[in-house]
């Protein structure tokens, strides 16, 4: 028969079981976290029709989408999990509770050019909190906190969640009579990190922004404002009185600031930085950008912000809410190119692999049985297979543990299990040979995902 | 600014918390049962090149599947979770260890006819074990012991995994000399439970499989075969000793009816059951369905078998596999319907509802960090709200305590929480509230997901 060669499309993540292990792992710090602040999950269709998908409309979005026809629906996948949440809070408005706070995991899809660490189908890691009518100021507080806590659950150390107001930009340009262009500032202010202060003044002079170089100049003094958040608050302090908005703003995240020291985020985890912008202008207030200090050329691993209005385009109902996402699959890449995975985790697919020595596998089964009751990860093989083989299997598996049964330890109510790290061997009765397992892998598993 | 009007595509699950809930709970506990079973979590994309995916080819599958152009390629929806295992399996073959073990838990695509309590896109909940070459007969029984525990360790009581062995039914067509007919006739004899004996006789005698009566009536006689597992086994030892094939699979068959006594799956939780015999031509052992035995209209909500040769469409590598599939989407579906989802379980998104009390946050904040480490879910409520309209937000989400943090409170180093179940309020130190709470929420914890 003609074979198909087997291939995975470019741009989709295929992990082998060790890496899947790591991956697993980090998706339970982040429900497990997620949940303890009060986040309930969410699983909404990859489907939807694409006029619901694309209400909104315009822009890079329609042009990534996977977008097709089957019979006569036009539907598409879904490219990001905000939109599916405005449409479900905006469908679901009678059945939910405000303010509702919601976290998604899921997959999402955006035919993007393949290129190395870009992915078409990636998975995003979502938590947002929708007020009904409105939203406390406190929120914007939490939802850094909630992200210091699962990076530092997860191990990463050397991050900076980096947070900025947009009201402060806004009541900022403002002042200098510049309100109809702060978009284009924004965006232009955006890329500083990238092409440098001198670039972006020639861009806010260019013909398409036109500002004069007093104006320029401003802004550049402005966004070059820095040191401890305590000096960035009192340089902003110098600024206040002068405009509503951005007096607002100012107030709003001297409250953030203060919170996040209450909720235990170290100065050095999180930085007032006004040259944070975000590029949409579906934010309103606080928004937020996480970047890896030793690795500033992967750009933000977690973004977001809050908003006046989730569900504009379904419903009249005002909906604020604010939220934050991490790009899972293309942090997970990076970590992994890094060596920032930590090898000395389990990833095998037991704790155990059991050997049956006899032809009658009843004593083995009931062994395993044992061991899976006291959460062990037990396999049982039970392949006609060379003896040396079956403890390779282990080997290549890195399964820690080795238990040989056969007719002399079934008669002697005794379990032989070996240690494939030290080789150590011992024969003890089944409880007590269960104890030594667990503490093994209690010992184990104590270090955290991330290294750094 | 004119509104799209909200909606989910027919067909497509989108659950409210509360289910949702409940689903996630469903989830883990296979997740769990799975791992302690010694598979690893598997995850591959939902989008393939659309030839690697038909690679088989032909039939329903084409018909139903989400196939589209995206640019120059022609790719589609993965429509089970199989096609991607063998596929998978076949491209990272040298970096695979055999036995290969996994399990997946994910989205599959169907374009069926929409109708009540049929998904176009539905979780599948899968596990595979993969030989390399060859794999042990105790692996038969291996699987349906997995099923057993996934299904009690979710609260399931009455269900009966049907076991018979396609080697059985081949055999048996061989001694009458109809083993060129023996598909067309598993696919008759496989409507019994719908049509009835009398109309499967008919069609054997029909112009397209062409029996003679006699032949019909042999074929009835033995799919008749009833009983005690003991009593199915002896029956069958009957016809031993006339086809090679035969014998072997009732060697397999006693093989795995023992197994399964011995991995402690009750005779009441499975059955001997010689009309069963999966479509599918893929299998060529033990096969397996499991029914719903209040619920036998509704099918069989877990089915698998033993296949020959996993990949053979990809690559001339021979894997043989056991393997089965819970419909994950269709079962929540039917267990909701038939009020079989345990209500007692929290499905609230938070076990303790914070109110501050004060302008200040810091305690409240410090509190809730406390009940974190604690494992136990906090969520602030920091809206600018009614007393009243708070604890109302409690009790819509059925958050099982609150807690009311005040200037006294505070003072004295204590917290006062409700219990919203029983009204009993306390006051204690935190530490203690902490104890307090965690019992609690033990209590409430201890049902399982399924009723009955």
């Amino acid at each position: 028969m003609a074979k198909m060669t087997p291939r995975t499309l470019s741009g989709f993540m295929e992990l082998l079981p060790a890496p899947q292990q790591q991956m697993e792992r980090i998706m339970e710090v982040l429900r497990r976290t997620y949940s303890l602040y009060g986040f309930t999950p969410l699983d909404t269709p990859v489907i939807e029709s694409s006029d619901v998908l694309l209400a909104k409309g315009g822009g890079e979005t329609e042009k990534q989408i996977y977008r097709f026809q089957k019979g006569d629906a036009d539907i598409a996948l879904r490219f990001d999990l905000t939109v599916p949440l405005a449409k479900y809070v905006a469908l679901h408005y009678n059945d939910l509770t405000f303010p509702f706070r919601r976290y998604q995991i899921g997959k999402v899809y955006r035919g993007e050019r393949a290129q190395r660490g870009r992915f078409r189908e990636f998975y995003q890691a979502d938590i947002d909190i929708i007020g009904d009518g409105k939203l406390d100021i406190a929120n914007e507080a939490e939802i850094p906190a909630i992200i210091y806590k699962t990076f530092s659950t997860l191990g990463l150390k050397r991050f900076q969640i980096r947070v900025n107001n947009r009201k402060i930009l806004n009541g900022f340009y403002s002042m200098l009579g510049l309100s109809e262009k702060s978009g284009d500032i924004m965006r232009t202010v955006d890329k500083l990190d990238k092409i440098g202060p001198e670039k972006v003044k020639t861009l806010l002079m260019g013909e398409e922004i036109a500002l004069t170089e007093e104006q320029a100049d401003e802004i550049l003094k402005f966004i070059a404002i820095g040191g401890t958040n305590a000096q960035v608050l009192d340089a902003l302090q110098g600024y206040a009185g002068k405009d509503e908005i951005f007096d607002q703003g100012l107030s709003e995240l001297q409250t953030v600031v203060k919170y996040l020291a209450a909720f235990g985020v170290p100065e050095e985890n999180f930085a007032v930085d006004l040259t944070i912008a975000r590029g949409l202008d579906y934010y309103t207030g606080t928004v937020y950008e996480t970047t890896l200090l030793d690795h500033p050329e992967i750009g933000s691993v977690c973004s977001g912000g809050r908003y006046d209005n989730l569900a504009e385009y379904y419903t009249d109902k005002k909906l604020p809410g604010v939220g934050i996402s991490i790009g899972l699959t293309r942090l997970f890449y990076v970590l992994g190119e890094q060596g920032m995975l930590n090898p000395e985790l389990p990833t095998a697919p037991a704790d155990v692999l059991i050997l049956p020595m006899t032809e009658d596998l009843s004593a083995a089964i009931s062994l395993a049985t044992l061991l899976r009751e006291n959460g062990i990860r037990a396999q049982l093989h039970c392949e006609q297979k060379k003896f040396k083989q079956k403890i390779s299997y282990a080997d290549k598996l890195n399964i820690p543990y080795v238990i040989f049964l056969g007719e002399d330890e079934i008669n002697a109510g005794v379990v032989a299990c070996k240690d494939m790290v030290t080789g150590e061997q011992t024969k003890l009765e089944p409880a007590a040979t269960v104890y030594r397992i667990k503490a093994g892998l209690d010992a184990r598993n104590t270090g955290s995902v991330i290294l750094g």
